[in-house]
Order: structure tokens, then C-alpha cells, then sequence
């Protein structure tokens, strides 16, 4: 993973000239080399650790897996958002641990964990280190160790009869795939960071991939879970679904390393289909795109994968970044539909996908749009280091919502940030893509894109800001799939209210009396009195 | 509903004199009137309640809304298990509330939560009264009030373009049908309790219905909920799914009351679909017959209702009391299939489903069992009541797994049962049917008949702990769909282990510091030092 952006360096690609003309004359990019300082210049401060806190460690894992080197400190800064970029490009490495530890086992876990609350040395689990809502900047600690699970990544139970398998939670999304895929089976499971991310994350975060139509979320995936923390550990999952009390399950999965570090994931697997169909379709407006998605997921049939470019996107055509303004982009708004099973059971799908379509009023596009879609589904956040690269801004949000709720949710998204950006002299482009659908609502997912401006950091942190009051006071969720972080932890809070929050602080406390778990994440703090 | 029984006096029926002959040949039942004592003849000790705390009631929710005659208060003692009639039927009425309170609006049950802390006196949610695990009979309190929800029985908003509707708790679930159906849509939600439960009770206790296959379980349909608990509200469910955090709304689901009073269900709704057919189909073995179950539930066609009898549920026939004994019942496994839909799409389903039955070595039974099935499908209840007044013994219980856990589940429960009721001396039938479904696992429902004996609470307290303690040693939840309340706590706390109990406390500890609410039932009590 490369340390100041996203992904493979060998990956990136710079932007076609179209693009970045583009850029200067319609968003005002004062377009010029942007590159990141290097990461050999990059200075952090001394350690808060004792010798006798890193002999504790190093009794708990092995010294040699006890690192405080720049290089691995600097890798563990905060992470991928867009705001963490344009800050350790600049050499900010102020929320940088004091040093990085990888356990072996649930046990080596359990022993880091009482280590560090009897040295009251917080502890901020790490997975892929993909977050983009601050869950990797702890808040209000004096020291603090990334707890790097990448030792932590084999299966070690696959279940064909049961069709189920247990993860380790520092497998990354596609090993799991490869294994999973030597016995001809297949997660599903696609997030835009499926090439970084890990299995403990996706538990970790509330994870939603692409196929989430026809896989389900990653919660909807998970039947155990194992827990380790400071005070003993939690076994959840005798069957799928049981009448025994809350689901504690979907109490850890979004816990954000809060509450625990997740050592094992037991999950949902299904056989790798044959074959997978993408295909296009075009709506004259949003609306109408957004009624076809409604009827389709309520009414079925449910294609596997399913989403919708509202009109800016269509035009900007952002899943081809070598036909941005080329002309080539489509009117109205595309939606991307894809199938999976046997030749004959995806014909027979998109044929009576496609009569419902057609009755809302749908264009078919065919295979062309929706192939550009599979090849480029993991390539945004490369283009967003390239935009950087340039002195462009690029960031995105998603909210949820029941779909009555979503145009007026959609409408004050948009307003709120078009609203800032402009007034902070960084007028935005502002796109949005439904990408996940409920019989009863949908996400909504808004990139944006400006002239990074002065302070970029700033200028993005007051348009978030009135985003996500925008989000809560239309009645939406402050996130569908990145999670709660430090970044919305406010805006969470006002979701959930008082008492929601209370409950949260009553586990929290139970399970993590010193608070060495992930300080300042998910948990809103206490009002003062 | 019948006191001292099941559901309405009017639909009682007695037992037809074969199976009479069977239960005193088979199971040597002292086959006689076996009747209930008078309802009037039923002595209640004196409510534990002082005229303060009764003034303080009053002032909750009026004068007229605070009961304490002798029959409200038998009418709220306990639930419907069979040991609970049993002692009802006995005259006894030691879990016979103080009063009965009946709050008209979300703001009278806060009052009620707040005069009742303040006081020390428990409260125990009623909604529709037929618990089956002991969930309305408190331990170790000094006086309660069962707090009676059939005054907010309304629907209070309806949303066709997200498909929700907003219920009050005391709701029942054919008034809610009836509602919904007025407006074409429908919940789907059919437990065998359907006729005489409410919608606050589903919540509570994570109910799951006969259609779950189709519909989901009812956890599966709320997306929203607001709770009233000694400390405030909750307000839950922003969006269908979301990623903000641990999902709060699963902590409530299933929760029995232990930490709040849930006030207003937001559910999924489906449209009324214009057909409905069941069939039968015969399977040589359970094990022959679950491997088709799973093979259903893993690739699909999924039917509406899917369910399956063991040889001896299928020799008995037990759906269908008048062919109890006479021979015509089917010999190796019984299945029942449901499918809804328009009648071309129930044709095109069943053929899809015929082909994978039919490779699974299943016989086609044709619409009879499934229409036969269909008609009995609330009657068992009944049944029961008649079992006990010829000095019959008759109970249920169930668990979940995984499929590869479901065959030494199914043989240790029965062993279990089979094992302890003859060593009492009162040899048993034990018999089973999977009624859900999972991708990864099912449930197992066990009906228990026996002769009564000298003490049958006591035979069959030993037959269930035995049960119990082969579930969770044989690796199943303790319940998929009655719940914890008290009869299942000892054997919950082993299943979610130390911690997941102290998660319990905390939550409990946080929303009801009292501790009023539900005392004894779902939460495992701490470990005495």
C-alpha cells in the first residue's frame, strides 16, 4: 500500500490532459506538480513509550514484532481519507503511533490488551489501514500502539456443508478470495477498498461491497465472531439467526475496535458463479433512475449488482477517467446492472429485469457501459491521488435513508456542499450514485471534486461539516458503509441520541474500563456537566 | 383468550376417541377429566401495593387504567407454556401480578417507568400474553405490575414508497393483517401464536414466523423502533441499513422487556399476494429430507414456507388431529412447501423447486398435506388444551444451528427427552420438525407428549433441563424463536459466556438502574463472589 496515497504505486496513472484542462477551467484548479514530500524526509516524533512499555509488549508478541522505526509509524498514520492524504503527503505525522505491534494469535491479543490497560497505552486495531473517517487517529491519548493484524491472516475452518468459513482478521479481501476460490467458493463481498481491505475491518466497519444486491452486506455475512478484550474474551454464533437475546453479533460489527479486537470472522460463503453479465441503462433523470432501483428491489427481480449515477456523474462519467470531457459521456443518468449464475439463469434474470426497466421508463445501453464499470469498480481512489497530484481535491461521503426520504436528502446533500465550497472560493463539482438498495430505502454516495484552495483540509472540513448536518437533519443516516471514525463520531451522536450513546459508554465501559480501546472513535464522550 | 388455556374458548375441541386409545395404549396416559378449577373459584393473595403507589399509578395513566381484581391479575400470571397452564389450571397463582396498568401513549409508559423506579416496584411488559419461557413471571421482586399494552393498538403511519408502517406495540397480529390488508399490503409474519400475539411481543421476543422462509423472521422486517425506558427514549432506525456504528436496534430485538419498553415498531411491509399454494412431498429419511431443505435454502428456489416433519411427527401426523391413530398417516418424511405470488409465478417456483426435490430422491404429495397443513397451522395450541384436560401431557421446545451441527443436535435433544421422561416414568413422544431455513443452518422444533404423572411440572422440568443441556453441549442456541425469559436464562448465559452476560448487565445497569424492569428474566444474574 502505498504509505501517501492509495494501493499499488505501479496502479497509478497520471490524468490524460482533457482531464486536467477540465479542471482548470471549470473548477479553478491551479493545476501544477502537487507531489507528496518523500518519505525518507519524513520526520516523527520520538516514541511515548517507556522501555519497560516496549518490554511489555515485546513479552506479549516477540520484540521482533515490536517496531517503532519511522518508516512503520509513518505507514500507520491515520488513514486513507482525503484529508490524512493531503496531510502526510505534507509530512504531517502528528497522529503517527508511538509504536506498531503485530500479535500472531487471539491470545498474543488478549496479552497486548492487558499490557497496554494496565500501562493505560491505547491501542488502535489495524487492519488495511483503508478508514476514511478517522478510525485510525485515536483522540485524547498520551501514547499509543497500532495493533497491525497482518500476522493474523489465515482460514481456519472452511464448513461446506454449512457453507461457511473462518477468517483470521488480518486476511485482505482478495486472499480470502483466492482461498475461498480454490475450493470454488466465493465471499462476494466488493467494496470500492476490496484490494486493501481486510476481513477484520469489514466486520469491524459495517462493510457494504458492490454486489451488496445480490451478497448482502458484510454483517449480513457474518455468523460468528470472536473478540478478544481487556477483559477476557467473546465467542458470539451457535447459528445463523436465534431468538436468545439481542444479537451481540451486530453489536461488535461496527464497534470499530472500540469495544474489542475481532480475531476471528466467521462468514457466509457461496459457490463462485460461472458467469457474471454487466450491462447499462439510461434514465432521463434521477428520479426516474431511482423509482426503477425502488421497484426492482422491491418487487425484484434483484440484479446482483445495481446502482445510479445521478445526472453530474453520468456526464462526468467519472468510472472512465479517460473519457472525462471527451464528449463521449452519456445523457440523462446511468445506472449499472450486473448478473451472476449460469449463462441461462443470467438471461432469464436480465430479461425480466429488463421488462421492468423498460416499463420505468429505462434506455439499455448493453454490455459497453457496464464492462467500463466492472474494469474501473476499484480505480477511484487512484484517480483521487492523481487529482492531488495536480493540486485538484477529491473526497466522497454516503448517507442511507428510507426511500421517501431520499430526494430531499439527495437535494440537501448537494446544496450543503456546493453552498461551502463556493463560498470558501473552491466551487465543487458535486456528484452522487445510488449504490445500495433496501426494499425500504438506498444509499446515496456524493463525491466532490474543487480546486484544493489555500487549505484544502479547512476548506473540506467546513463543507463536510454542513454535509453531514445536512444528513442528520433530513432524516439520514450519517454513514451507509465508511463508518463513524472520529469524523462523524458528533454527527453519530445526534443519530443515536443521548441514551443511544449512553449504551454505547455502558459496553464500552464494561468491556474497556481503562479506555486504551481506540479513544475518541464511535463512542461519543459523556456530556459535561 | 381463554384463561387457564389457549385462544378462544369457541375454537376448542376435544379429542377424537382414537387418539384418546392412543395416548392410554401408547404413552399409558390415565386417560380422565382432567378439567381446570373455575376461574371464579381462583383465590389471588392481596396486591403488595400501597395506595401511594397505586395513587402514583393513577396519576400515570388514570384511575380506570389501574386494575386489581382477582381475575385481571390471573389473567396476567404467567404465560402459555405448558407448565404454566398446568398450575393455572391448579388454581395456583403465586406469579400473579400486584396490578395490572394499562398505559394509553409512549409518555404514560415513562410515567409508569419513573413512579415504578422510584418506587421499587417491577414492571413486566404484556402485550399479547403467550410467552413460553417463563417471560412474564419476574424472580425475586416485592411486588409488580404487569404493564398491559392492548390500549396503543394503532398504526400510526404508513409509508408506500419505502413499504413501512409504523405499529404501536399492543397491536395484535391479525388487527395488524387487517389494517395492512385494507391498504393491500401485508407483514407475512405468521408464528403459531399469530392469532393472539402482539407486535410489541414479536420485537421483544425476536419471533420468527411460519413464512419465515419468504418473509424473513420478524428481526428481519423492523426498521425502526422507539423504546421507553426508566432513563428516557430511544429512538432507533434512520435509514434500512447503515454502517454508523453497532446496529442498537438488534439490542432491543429480543431484549423480553429486561431493558425497556418498546413503544412504536416500524416494519416492512409487502404487498398482499394475489395466490397462495402449499403442497406436500415425501422424503424416505429426516437426514434425505433435511439434505433437501439445505440444498433449497443454499441455491435456491427458496418457497415461502418450507418445512419438514421426522418419521415420527409424519406417523403421527400430528398436523392434523382427526387422522391421529386411523393409519392414513404417510410413512417417511413429511415436507411442506408454501409459494405465493401470481399464479404463474407460484407455477414457474414449484416446477423450479419439483426439479431440485425430485433430485433429492423427494416424492410429490400433491396440494393435500399442504392444504391440510395450511388449515391447522394455529390449531397445535389447541390441541394442547385438549391433551391436558385427558391428563395428557403436551409441550415444545427449539434450537438452532448450523447444518453440519443439526444432525447430532437433532439425536441428542431427543435422547435427551426420550431419556429422562421414561426414566420419570412417563415414556414420551418426541417429535421434530425443521420450520426454518438458512443458507448456513435451521431450526428444530421438538413437540413432547406424555402422560401427565404424578407431578408432570416436575417430570418435565428435568426433561427440559436435560434438553438444554444437550443443545448447548451439542453446539445450538438455546432458543431460535420462544426466547430466554427465565426458563431459558441459566442455559443463555452459557451460550454468550461471562462476557456476554456482563455486556447484558451493562446495558441493563445503564437503562434501568432500578433494576424494575422484567427482574430475572433474559439478563444471567452476576456470579455471587
Amino acid at each position: 500500500m502505498l504509505w501517501s496515497g492509495w494501493g499499488d504505486p505501479a496502479e497509478a496513472a497520471p490524468l490524460p490532459e482533457p482531464t486536467v484542462g477540465l479542471l482548470r477551467d471549470l473548477l479553478g484548479v491551479k493545476t501544477g506538480d502537487a507531489a507528496p514530500v518523500a518519505l525518507t524526509a519524513i520526520e516523527v516524533a520520538a516514541p511515548r513509550l517507556g522501555d519497560d512499555d516496549l518490554a511489555a509488549l515485546a513479552a506479549a508478541v516477540g520484540a521482533e514484532h515490536v517496531r517503532t522505526d519511522a518508516e512503520s509509524r509513518v505507514r500507520h498514520t491515520r488513514g486513507k481519507s482525503t484529508p490524512d492524504l493531503v496531510r502526510i503527503r505534507a509530512g504531517e505525522t502528528s497522529d503517527a503511533p508511538d509504536a506498531v505491534v503485530l500479535p500472531g494469535s487471539h491470545d498474543e491479543v488478549l496479552a497486548v490488551l492487558r499490557a497496554c490497560a494496565e500501562r493505560r497505552v491505547a491501542v488502535v486495531p489495524f487492519g488495511g489501514g483503508t478508514s476514511v473517517v478517522g478510525g485510525l487517529a485515536p483522540e485524547g491519548v498520551s501514547a499509543f500502539v497500532a495493533l497491525d493484524l497482518r500476522r493474523m491472516d489465515a482460514m481456519t475452518a472452511l464448513d461446506e456443508v454449512s457453507r461457511t468459513a473462518v477468517l483470521q482478521p488480518g486476511m485482505l479481501a482478495p486472499r480470502a478470495e483466492e482461498l475461498l476460490g480454490e475450493r470454488g467458493y466465493t465471499l462476494g463481498h466488493f467494496p470500492q477498498s476490496y484490494e486493501w481491505a481486510s476481513i477484520g475491518g469489514f466486520a469491524a466497519a459495517r462493510s457494504s461491497g458492490q454486489a451488496s444486491a445480490g451478497y448482502g452486506r458484510f454483517d449480513d455475512m457474518v455468523t460468528g465472531l470472536t473478540v478478544a478484550t481487556p477483559e477476557g474474551t467473546l465467542e458470539l454464533g451457535r447459528a445463523p439467526k436465534s431468538a436468545a437475546g439481542p444479537d451481540l453479533r451486530q453489536l461488535v460489527l461496527g464497534s470499530e475496535g472500540a469495544f474489542g479486537v475481532i480475531t476471528s470472522v466467521t462468514v457466509r460463503i457461496r459457490p463462485v458463479p460461472p458467469e457474471r453479465a454487466y450491462e447499462g441503462w439510461r434514465f432521463a433523470s434521477f428520479a426516474d433512475g431511482a423509482a426503477a432501483l425502488r421497484r426492482l428491489a422491491q418487487d425484484g427481480p434483484l440484479p446482483v449488482v445495481l446502482r445510479l449515477s445521478d445526472e453530474t456523474e453520468t456526464m462526468i462519467g467519472l468510472a472512465d477517467p479517460a473519457a472525462i470531457g471527451d464528449g463521449s459521456a452519456a445523457a440523462g443518468c446511468l445506472a449499472v446492472l450486473g448478473y451472476e449464475g449460469t449463462a441461462g439463469e443470467i438471461a432469464e434474470r436480465r430479461a425480466r429485469t429488463a421488462a421492468v426497466l423498460r416499463e420505468a421508463r429505462g434506455e439499455p445501453l448493453g454490455a459497453g457501459p457496464g464492462e467500463k464499470w466492472r474494469h474501473g469498480r476499484f480505480s477511484a481512489p487512484y484517480l483521487r491521488d492523481a487529482l492531488l497530484d495536480v493540486g485538484a481535491f477529491a473526497e466522497t461521503l454516503e448517507t442511507a435513508a428510507f426511500w421517501s426520504d431520499i430526494p430531499k436528502l439527495y437535494e440537501a446533500v448537494r446544496r450543503a456542499l456546493i453552498g461551502t465550497l463556493s463560498g470558501a472560493g473552491t466551487p465543487p463539482l458535486v456528484m452522487c450514485h445510488i449504490s445500495h438498495v433496501y426494499p425500504a430505502g438506498a444509499s446515496l454516495y456524493f463525491t466532490v471534486v474543487s480546486a484544493q484552495g489555500d487549505d484544502p483540509v479547512a476548506h473540506w472540513d467546513g463543507a463536510k461539516r454542513a454535509a453531514s448536518d445536512a444528513i442528520i437533519d433530513a432524516g439520514g443516516t450519517i454513514s451507509h458503509h465508511h463508518g463513524v471514525g472520529t469524523d462523524h463520531r458528533d454527527w453519530y451522536a445526534r443519530e443515536i441520541g443521548p441514551l443511544g450513546a449512553e449504551i454505547l459508554r455502558a459496553v464500552k465501559d464494561r468491556l474497556d474500563p481503562a479506555g486504551i480501546l481506540n479513544p475518541g472513535v464511535l463512542v461519543p464522550p459523556a456530556a459535561r456537566e
